[in-house]
C-alpha cells in the first residue's frame, strides 16, 4: 500500500557508541545468537535456494535479513536487504529480480540493543576491483584495535559491524584477491564464519579453531554453504562436510579449491550450540542435536536423580533433555510449561499492572500437570537467574508441591567473545555465587547443573561421535584465542 | 506508514455464492478450527485482557481478529476488527481507545476459501433498542433456511456470517431483549457457543449438545468467558466451570443469573477438540488435553504394539501421543520430524521445480534420527491422506527402514456440521478405502486406528475423569443433531 | 509488505450517535464536499475507467474509495473499498480482479468527524433477489424518521449511512425491482444523486430539485454517469446530458430508458459547486466552473471596487476570481499566497509552539509580492471566519500594507441539508453578525459580498448560459424541500 | 501495522553500473531538480524545523529525505532517512527521538534510475574524529577521477553518490577539520550546496560559481539555512542573505564566522531555477521568482505577440508566465490546461489501451475554454518535445482553433553538469533542430523562445534587482567551470 521505505527509528552514533534505546525483549534473559549464514555456488535459482536456507536458519537471528547474488554470466552483483524475519524481507518479486546462480544470505541478531539497517549483512562494498559482499557469523576480538588503525589511515566507516573491518583490509592490499583475504583474516582473531562474494568468485573460511559452525553441502552439480545442516535438509541438499578450522574454500570458473590462511588451531566447537542454539533437527561435526540433548537428560538423571512425579523441560531447547531425563529415570514426561508460539516482535507486553494481576504472555505452567506434583524442571542454562525464578515460581503458583530444577550445562560464569551475546561477567549469577545460592536465588528445592565431563561425554566423547575439543570458555575460562579487557565481545554481525 | 486501510482483495458476490479465489494452504491438508470466542464481564480494562485472552486463543483462528467493548457508565460500544493475528490487529494505541469494563472478543477461520473482513466478528448491529455485538463459535445447521425465510420478509444482509441471522431473529422479535434471544436460540440446529453483548447486558450461551467448549471464569470481581481454560490461565483467571448445554447466562448490573433456552440433550462434546484442535494445556470439562493425548497414544501402544527403533510424532498435536506410545512401550520417543515455527500467511511458497528439488517449508525429517530406523509415526488424523502420505514418504527418503502409522483417532469418515471445516464426504479417504487400503494409499508398513472405545477411554470414561458423552459423528456418522442434504456445514463464524 | 487489515481506530456506536473522536483538520475551517459519484454501463475494464474517473473526482472526497463492478455475462458482484485516496485503496491487482463492463464507484468525505470503512461506499447488500451495490451523494432529509419506522419493524443496520434506508425500502417492497425503486425514492427527501446496481442492472436517479450535479457521457458504446464533467474528460468520454430533476434512468440488457420516479420540482442547483466545491475545468448544467468563478471575480470588481497595488486569491478555489478581478480593474495578478501542494493526511501538524514561532504549513504568503503594497484578497466564503483572519494576518505580517477582502458569494448564514457538511448556525460568523462587524473580526481593511444577483448573473443568467435555479438557501435561508428541526443535514453518503 | 523495513527492490551494482531497471516516469519529460537541503544551528526542536523546512523544499526532491541531528550538550549524532516524501518518511516519534539543537536534512531526487535508500543523505561517515554528515544539492564534476584515485589508495565506498567523495578527503587529511574541508572543497569542480555536521560544528558551503542556491536566515538566537527561501518563510525565520560564492561558514560554539576556500569564481546562479525549478514565493539573490517569471512572460509578450482569444499556461511552473503574457496583451487568461494534484508514485498507470482511447491522468485540456480559440500557450522550455506535441495536441483535440506557443526560456541545447538531471545531448531536441522543424515537430501553429537578454533583463538585469551573472550554459554552451567528455553529469546527491 505504501512505497514508504525507512530505516525505522533514529540511530544514535555518538563518539564511539551507538544507542538506540530499545528496550530488550528481557522477559526471558536468554542468551542470543548471533546470526546465520547461507551460500550458494553455481545452482541456478539461487535466490530462492537462499530464501529457503536463511528460512530455516531464522533461529539464529530474527532481526534483520539478507540475500547478495551474482550472474556468472554478467558478473552483474544485486542485493536486497531489510529489517525483520526472512518472510517479511522478501518478496515474490524482489526474489525474482535477484538473478543469478551464485548467492550469499544472512539472518542476524543484533546485539547491544542495535538493530540498524546499515548493519544488515550482507555488507556490500565497492573498491578498486569490483564488488565485494560479506556476510558473517561470529565475532572479531581484536576489530576495535583495527579499526582504530584503519581510521588512523583515514578510512571511513558507514557501520558499526566488524566485519566492515575485513573489506578494509582487503582493499588496501596490493595482493591479488585471494592472497589479500588471507592475510586479513590472519590478522583477525575470534571466532567466525565468512562467505565472501565478488563479481566472481565466492570464498568460504572458518576461524582457526572452529568456533562457529559451517557445513558444506552439494545440490545438483553446485555447492551450498550454510551455518546448520538443518538448512542443506530444507532444500534437499546432500551433506558433505564441515568446512576446517582454518579453511578458505575459493570458488570460481575453475570449481572449488581448498586453502588454509592459517594452521588449525586447538579445536573448539562452541559447546552451546549443541546445549542451546542449533535447531534439533541439526548435526554439528556429524552429531545430531536432539539427541546431544537427550544424552545431555539422560546424563543429567544418572548424575543428579531425584525422586519426582513429572519431568517437563522449560520450551523449546529443553524438550529434547526431559524426555532424555524421564526415559532414564522412568518419571513420566509431562507438558508442565507451554509456549505461546505466536509472541513475536509486534506483541504488545503487558503492563506492569496487568502483570501483576497474573496476566502470562510467553510461557504458562499447566496446572492440571502439576498441581500438588513434585516437578522435575529442565532447563539449559541459567544466564542472570531472573527468568529461572519466574519460571519456577510460575510451577509452585501452579500447584507443584516440589520443584527441582536440573540443568544441561555447567554454570555459565564467564561472557563469551566469539559471537554469542552475554551480559558483563557481573550480571552472570553464576560468576559470583554457589550453586546452592543460586538454589535459593532462583527457589528451587533442589539444583544440579550438568558436569563438563557430562556434557562432553553426552556431545559425544563417550559415543565415539565426536572426538573434537570443545570451547567450555563460558564455564571454565578458558578461552581458545588471547582475549583481554579491551577485547569487543559483541558479535561481527 | 500508511493510512491506507483495505478490505483486502476484492469480494466475488454472486447469487448464493462468494468466492474469493485464494488458494487454500492445502500442504497439509489438516482439518481447520472454526473460531474462538472470549468475554469479559465486569473487569476493568477488558479490551486488554481480551488482548491477551484471544491471543491465547490463536490456534483457532487467524485469519482475523476483533474485540466490541462497552463501558459500564456511558452504555459506549466501540468496536475494532481486522484481518491477520491478534497482534497485529491490535496495536497499543487501538487498545487503550476501546475503553470499558466489558468485552466480547473473536479470532476466526474463515471456511470456504473467504476471507472477508466483512465477516470479522464480533459482528455489530444497530436495532430498535440499541447496539448489538455478536462472537460465535460453531455452525447453525439450519442457517440457510432461516435466511431465505428472512430474506422473504424483506431482510437484508451484509455478511455471508450465519451469526448475521441470529441478530435479524432478535431484532423482528417484540418480546424483551433476553426473552427474544431465547426464542432465537430455540430456533437454531447445530452446535454453538454465542457471545452477545447489547449497552447494557453480556448473554453467554451453548447449543443443547454442548457441542462447542465454552468455560467461565473469574478475576477479581468479574467474569471470563472463553473457548479455551489456556485463556484463563493466561490473564491469571481462575476456572469455575463449564458453560452447560442448553444455558443462557446473563450478566448485567443486577449481575450474573442463569436461564436455560432448552432442555439439555444428549451430552455430545466434540472429540476433534481432545484429538487435534485444543491447546494441550488446555482441559475442556475438566479433561486436560495434554494428558488425555498421552492416553490415546499409551491406549494405542495396547491395541496396536509393533516392535520398531523410535518413536516419532506429528508436530504439534501428536508430541504428546507419541511420548504416551513410547512411555507405554520402552521405545525411545525420539524427534524424527520437525516444524519450521516460522512459516505463515506471508511466506512463499516453494515453486513447483524447487518442492521437485526437495524444498521442504514447514516440516522435514530428521535423517540422523530416522536413517536405518524403523520408526512408529503418530498422527491424529488422516483426511485426504496426501499429507500422511507425503510425511511417510519424507521419512522414507530421509532413510527410515519402516514406518508403522498409529492414529490417535479412528478413520475420519463423515463431515461435521457444528464448525470444523471438513472436505466433502468424498474426499475423505476413510469413506470409502478400508484401513488396508489407506495403508497402501500413505505407503506405510503397517496402519492402525484407535477404536472409538479406546478414544473415549482415554479422553476420561476409565479414568472417572468424565462422564458426559463426546459427538463421535465424524467417525461413526452419529450426529447428535438432525441434519440433511441442504445442511450448512461451514461454520456461522 | 503486511497482510493485516483493519478497520482503523475503534469506532464508538452508541444510542443514537457515533463518535470517533477524531480531531478535524480544522486549521482552514473550510466547507467540506461530501462525495462524488461514478458509474459505467457496457464499457470493458468499467473497473479501471472508475479508477482514472474517481481520481478525476478526487477533490469531492479524499477519505475513502470503493468499486463494485459486475460481468454482464456471469451476472457476479464484486467490489473492493477502503479508506484513502483511489491511489492508495487500489493496486493494479485488485484493479484486474474487478472483472466486468459495469462499475460503479465512489469518493467520500466523512461528516461529523466520522471515516468509517463500513460506511466506505458503494454500500453492498444481499436481498431475496440478489445483490445490490448503491453509490450516492448528498444527503436524504427524512432518513433519520424512516429508519426509525424500518428499526420499528425489526430492520437491523451495519452503516450510519442514510444510504442503507433505501437499500430496506427496495427490499421491503413486494413489486418488482425498479418500480420498487421508484417508490422508495418517493419516500425520499433531500438533494441526491443515486447509481444504484443489481446484477443485471444499472439505475441512475437525480433529486426533484436537482440539487447535485450528476452527468452523462458516452464512450464506445456504452454510458457514462459522473458527478463532473471532469472525470468524462479524463476518459475522453464524451459529455451528453445533466441528468434531469426526479429523472430514474435504467440501462439494463436492453439498453438505456428514462423513466420519472417523481415529478421535475423547482429547479435548484447547488450555488455551491459553482462557487467552491467543483473543479474548475468541469461544466454544470453547461456552464464552465473556471469561467463562472472569473465572471465572479469581475462582477465583485464591478459591484466594489477598490483602489490596490496588487490582487491575490486564496488558492485553490478563488484564483480563478482573482484573475478575474484583476482583469476587470487592471490591478495586476500576483501570487501573495502559495498553498503547499504536499500537505495531506499523513503530515504531522505544527505544535502549538511552533504555530506560535510562525510555523506555517499549507498556506504562506508572499513576502516579495505584498511588502508595502495594498492588497485585494479574493476568496469564495467565510465560514466561521477563524481562517479569513488568519489569511488576512499573514498577509499584514508578511508587509501588507492594507488588506480588501473580496468574496465570491454573500454571507454564509445557513446550514446545508442536502449533503455539505456545514457547521451548526450559531458558528456560522455571518448568521449573528452584520458585514462591518465580520470585517473586524476578520481584521480587513475592507470587505464585500458578492450580491445575489451578482452570483447569479456570474453563473450564468446574464450570459444565456444557464436559466434554471438555483438553491441559495444557504445565502437565503429559502430551502427547496421542508426541513425541519430534526433533519439529518450530514450527507447521506 | 509491519514492522518490516526494507530497503525496497533489488540494487544492482555491477562494473561501474548500478541498474535498478525502474521505468522513469516519462509521460512530461520534464527535467528534474536534484535535491534541496536544509540545515538549523543553535536552535531546540531542529528536527521539527527541518522536518517543516524540507517540506517547504519537498518539490526539489520526491524520493528520499533524511535528517540528522546533534545535540550541543552530548555532542551526538542522530539520524533518520527513508524513500519517500517528508511526510512518509518522519512520523511524531521519529521526529521526537530526534533530539538536538542542530540539524542538516536533505530532500532527493534521484538520477539515471537509481533510487537507493543507501544513497539518501543526510550521508552518515564515521572516521577518527568522530562523525560526519553531509547533505548536498548540485554535482561534482570531477568526482569520477577522484574517486577512481582513491579506489586505488584502497578506499572502499558503499553509495554511488559523489558525496562520499568529501568525505573521504577529509578523512584521509591530517589538517586540522576546517582546514581538511578547505582543502577537499577546493578540489571539487562543480556546483554545490554543501552542509556537513560534526559533533561539534556546522560547516556551510557554496561552489565559486554561486551556480547552487543556498540563503541564510535566522530564528531566534539561531540560524538556518536552505535552498530556498520559502523553507525560512515556512518555519518563520528571517531572510538574511544568500550564501556567497566559496564561502565557508563556519558554525560551532564560537558562533558563526565566514571563511573563504576558494576566491569567488564568475558569478553563474543558474537560469532554470528561476524559470522553473524554483518555488515561485521563493528568492534567488533577491529576486522573487514568481515576479520574474511573470516579466518573462511579459517580455515574450513584447518579444513576440500574437494575436488570439485566450492565454494559458502549462501547469504549475508557466502560470506566472502566462498571466505575465496576458497583462502585457490583453488577452484574457483562462484556464486552458488542468493538472490532477493527486497523482503521485503510488498512481497506477493507464495502460497503451487506455492511453489511446483517451485515458488523461495529469493534465487535461479544459474544452469548454479553449473550444475554437486562439490559444497562447506558455511553457517554461522543450527538452525532448514530446511532451510538447502532446499538450498541443490535447489543446486541438478539445478543439482550440490554432494553438501558439511559447517558451520562457531560449532553446535548451546543452546538458547541464551541475546538478540538474538533463538527458543526452542527442535527445535535446534543440541541439539538433531549428525552432521551424521544432515547431512542426510540436505541431504548433508558431513557437518563439525568450530571448537570452530578455531572460536576464526579466530576472532583474534590467530592473536593477539582481546584476549578478547567470549560468545560461544550456542555452549557449558556456559554461562556468572546465568540463569535459568524461564528466559525471548526474548530480552528487
Amino acid at each position: 500500500m505504501s512505497d514508504a521505505i525507512s530505516v525505522g527509528r533514529p540511530r544514535l552514533w555518538t563518539g564511539n557508541h551507538y544507542n538506540e534505546g530499545i528496550g530488550r525483549d528481557d522477559i526471558f534473559d536468554k542468551l542470543r545468537e548471533e546470526c546465520g549464514v547461507f551460500g550458494v555456488f553455481g545452482i541456478p535459482n539461487a535466490a530462492s535456494l537462499s530464501y529457503y536456507g536463511l528460512h530455516a536458519l531464522q533461529h539464529r537471528g530474527e532481526e534483520s535479513a539478507g540475500i547478495s547474488t551474482v550472474d556468472s554470466g554478467s558478473g552483474r552483483l544485486v542485493y536486497h536487504r531489510g529489517m525483520g524475519l526472512v518472510k517479511e524481507v522478501f518478496d515474490q518479486n524482489t526474489l525474482e529480480s535477484l538473478v543469478g546462480d551464485r548467492a550469499i544470505g544472512h539472518v542476524r541478531y543484533s546485539t547491544s540493543g542495535e538493530s540498524r539497517l546499515a548493519n544488515a549483512q550482507p555488507l556490500i562494498f565497492k573498491y578498486r576491483d569490483g564488488d565485494l559482499a560479506v556476510a558473517t557469523n561470529g565475532n572479531i576480538v581484536n576489530a576495535p584495535s583495527i579499526r582504530r588503525e584503519l581510521e588512523r589511515q583515514g578510512s571511513i566507516f558507514q557501520t558499526t559491524s566488524d566485519t566492515e573491518v575485513i573489506a578494509h583490509l582487503i582493499a588496501r592490499s596490493d595482493k591479488d584477491f585471494v592472497e589479500a583475504t588471507k592475510d586479513a583474516l590472519q590478522r583477525l582473531i575470534g571466532g567466525f564464519a565468512f562467505l565472501i562474494m565478488t563479481n566472481d568468485k565466492l570464498l568460504v573460511a572458518s576461524d582457526p579453531n572452529g568456533l562457529r559452525p559451517l557445513v558444506m553441502g552439494r545440490l545438483g552439480g553446485g555447492f551450498i554453504f550454510a551455518s546448520e545442516t538443518c538448512a542443506l535438509e530444507t532444500i534437499g541438499a546432500e551433506y558433505e562436510r564441515d568446512v576446517q578450522p582454518g579453511e578458505l574454500l575459493v570458488l570460481d570458473g575453475d570449481g572449488l579449491r581448498t586453502e588454509r590462511f592459517e594452521p588449525a588451531g586447538r579445536r573448539a566447537a562452541c559447546a552451546m550450540e549443541y546445549i542451546y542454539f542449533a535447531r534439533p533437527d541439526s548435526d554439528i561435526n556429524g552429531v545430531n542435536i536432539h539427541s546431544a540433548r537427550k544424552r545431555m537428560g539422560r546424563r543429567l538423571a544418572i548424575e543428579s536423580f531425584v525422586d519426582a512425579d513429572v519431568v517437563t523441560g522449560v520450551p523449546d531447547s529443553s524438550i529434547s533433555a526431559a524426555i532424555g531425563y524421564a526415559e532414564q529415570t522412568g518419571i513420566p514426561y509431562e507438558l508442565g510449561l507451554i509456549k505461546n508460539k505466536y509472541t513475536g516482535r509486534t506483541f504488545i507486553q503487558p503492563s506492569q499492572e496487568l502483570r501483576e494481576k497474573g496476566v502470562k504472555m510467553k510461557l504458562s505452567a499447566v496446572r492440571k500437570v502439576v498441581e500438588g506434583k513434585r516437578v522435575v524442571m529442565i532447563d539449559d542454562s541459567i544466564v542472570r537467574g531472573t527468568t529461572s525464578l519466574r519460571i519456577v515460581n510460575m510451577l509452585r503458583e501452579a500447584g507443584a508441591s516440589e520443584v527441582h530444577v536440573r540443568i544441561t550445562s555447567p554454570p555459565f560464569a564467564n561472557p563469551c567473545y566469539y559471537g554469542i551475546d552475554t551480559p558483563d561477567r557481573r550480571e552472570l549469577i553464576a560468576s559470583s555465587k554457589t550453586v546452592e545460592e543460586i538454589r535459593k536465588a532462583i527457589n528451587a528445592d533442589s539444583l544440579y547443573f550438568l558436569s563438563e565431563e557430562g556434557l562432553i561425554e553426552a556431545v559425544g566423547a563417550g559415543q565415539g561421535l565426536y572426538s573434537g575439543g570443545m570451547c567450555l570458555a563460558c564455564f571454565n575460562n578458558d578461552y581458545p584465542t588471547p582475549v583481554n579487557a579491551e577485547s569487543d565481545k559483541s558479535c561481527s554481525c
